[in-house]
């Protein structure tokens, strides 16, 4: 006999059964009237999760593609930009941006740190000597930098952006759903965010949320592509419709998982993601494991990245976590492969979850 | 009492229950071992539905997003390229190629009509007046033009392709799994599909097929893009893993499909479409239906299109369709709209299905 799975890492997150159900539900045909009404529904609920008035970009694809989508809609070949970089995939928003032609300018820290309001302050201050068509157009920016558990500080981060004139790009993908996050309020100009992680379901959708100065920027941008274009998104989605054929069971099942979200309230998520934090910083140290991010105040409630112990390496204890108790977390990723463990609390996980997982690493210590 | 939605158009097609079984399974970790075998299947297995040897590209996307990245990884900005069209997907080819820079030409045959073999020539050989540099580098087409339900002669465009030289780039993807389709015996240097159609699948996943000459010119391109980017996904799929999240669900389901499909075996699969093709065809036209595209050997194993009755609109017959029998069959595209209904037979349909469906329509002639 053999447990079912239970997935401990930064998303995927584990499924609620109605999101399960709805993902086997039979096909819909995307044109269909009962599929617009599910749109009418789920797009209103993406603002709500985003906290924003302004329009969300559904996208089928991973948050990546998303990420990519948000440069190349709103930024020209050339153009200066600042990537703040703290780890894998914060460093992805250079690569991309490298990769389209954009000149990246990086303010990098070691893993396990975040990304300072101090630093970029000074970014910007230098900028200003350049002449004004020649300063950064854009910020690109990491809530919750899920290779090593960070939690930049953004809307900080984002404040000084706002006064500096440049668009912020964040890239809120394992914070959605998970930490306080306010687009409007924060005066976030672009944030990406995908289904794998807070909102409980499986990977294949990515969502963009537009403000109305990366609007601004799109119509002056000359090479925004086309399944990813933001002008034929946002034309479509207006009357609750889609470019090109979408996923629809994952849309389905966003409906099933905006409706737990929505009951649940957005506070109390973001409370019980800080309780499973807590829980799992407190208990992995008990054990007598460091953590890779000892400062609490820059701790991401998704994922909490620890060193093994001299006895125990990473890959041995990932293994007999999974051999014995069918309980997966996840490797370091990059230069921290088998270095480090990642203890995902993202999502569907509740306090039950973490309890047993805690209890499971402590028969292996 | 209502019975379940029968979906007779050409895309979503309706899902097996081992699909559905297998799109609802609990969530499993992307880079997990399970994962990575499912991959060690599922990847020989779209080669095996492509006929061909060379790597199938697996895209958490749908199929625009795949015609995009064919473009993208092979062709450079003021490229000359001919677009052969009939139809809103095969016009798609041209818009994508006009927005990313290309300079397009068509061959334009008005809607139900297919791309002649004497047409293209004629275009080959007048480019040929062009210095060999700035000949065609590719032309694109379309197979099965789902909007009109025509099929295109796809063997023979694509010999005189060849003769050429340009790259033929195809969109296969309303004709893989239900027309005859071989990459590499009719040397197609690129293919696109979805899994939303002969898959029998959902939409979410595309697959596109790049043969030895479409790899050459990837080498040559200058703008390759990031999420769809030809080498990183290659080179993630040669050790059976994927460079970003993918969609989990639609993989583990696409492996469920396959596995259908290999039973049921490729010269099955399309006797089965050719089968309920004529039984659509010949039970239209015997209650006095028109059909867009008269000529049987040019018509769409996938799709037909058909013109209404004087007291019957096309309109009229789809709701009452819908209402009285929860049937639905498609509406005609852009200038069709309105104008024709289109019955889908393509995927998870059998004879039972087109019996059902043509009895229905009978009681409301």
């Amino acid at each position: 006999m053999q447990p079912p799975d239970l997935l401990m890492i930064p998303g995927p997150t584990p499924l609620p059964d109605v999101v399960r159900t709805a993902l086997g539900q039979p096909a819909m045909g995307h044109r269909s009237p009962e599929f617009k009404a599910i749109l009418e529904d789920v797009l209103p609920g993406l603002q709500w999760a985003f906290k924003t008035e302004h329009p969300v970009l559904l996208y089928t694809a991973s948050g990546t593609g998303a990420m990519e989508a948000s440069l190349v809609n709103t930024l020209n070949p050339g153009d200066r930009v600042l990537a703040l970089c703290c780890g894998i995939f914060s460093n992805r928003w250079a690569d991309i941006g490298r990769l389209i032609g954009l000149d990246v300018t990086c303010i990098t820290v070691p893993e396990g740190q975040a990304n300072t309001v101090a630093s970029l302050q000074q970014a910007l201050h230098d900028d200003l000597s350049h002449p004004p068509a020649q300063r950064y157009k854009a910020v690109m920016l990491t809530h919750s930098e899920t290779s090593t558990g960070v939690l930049n500080p953004l809307k900080e981060l984002v404040r000084c952006i706002k006064a500096h004139g440049a668009l912020s790009i964040v890239d809120a993908v394992t914070s959605l759903g998970a930490a306080e996050f306010a687009m409007d309020d924060w005066g976030i100009d672009l944030a990406v965010s995908g289904s794998q992680k807070g909102f409980m379901l499986p990977p294949g959708l990515a969502f963009l949320a537009v403000g109305p100065k990366a609007w601004e920027a799109h119509k002056q941008c000359k090479n925004p592509g086309y399944y990813f274009n933001f002008t034929k998104t946002k034309k479509a989605q207006a009357i609750f419709t889609t470019p090109y054929t979408p996923s629809t069971p994952l849309i389905i099942a966003l409906q099933a998982a905006l409706t737990l979200m929505k009951k649940e309230g957005l506070p109390a998520i973001v409370a019980r993601h800080a309780t499973l934090q807590g829980m799992v910083r407190a208990g992995l140290t008990q054990m007598g494991f460091s953590l890779m991010v000892p400062n609490d105040d820059i701790a991401s409630p998704s994922v909490t990245s620890v060193y093994p112990m001299a006895h125990l390496s990473a890959p041995d204890l990932r293994a007999q976590l999974k051999q014995r108790f069918k309980i997966t977390v996840a490797d370091g990723q990059g230069v921290l492969k088998g270095k480090i463990f990642r203890v995902g609390h993202l999502g569907y996980i509740s306090e039950r979850d973490v309890l047993t997982t805690l209890e499971a690493i402590k028969r292996l210590v």
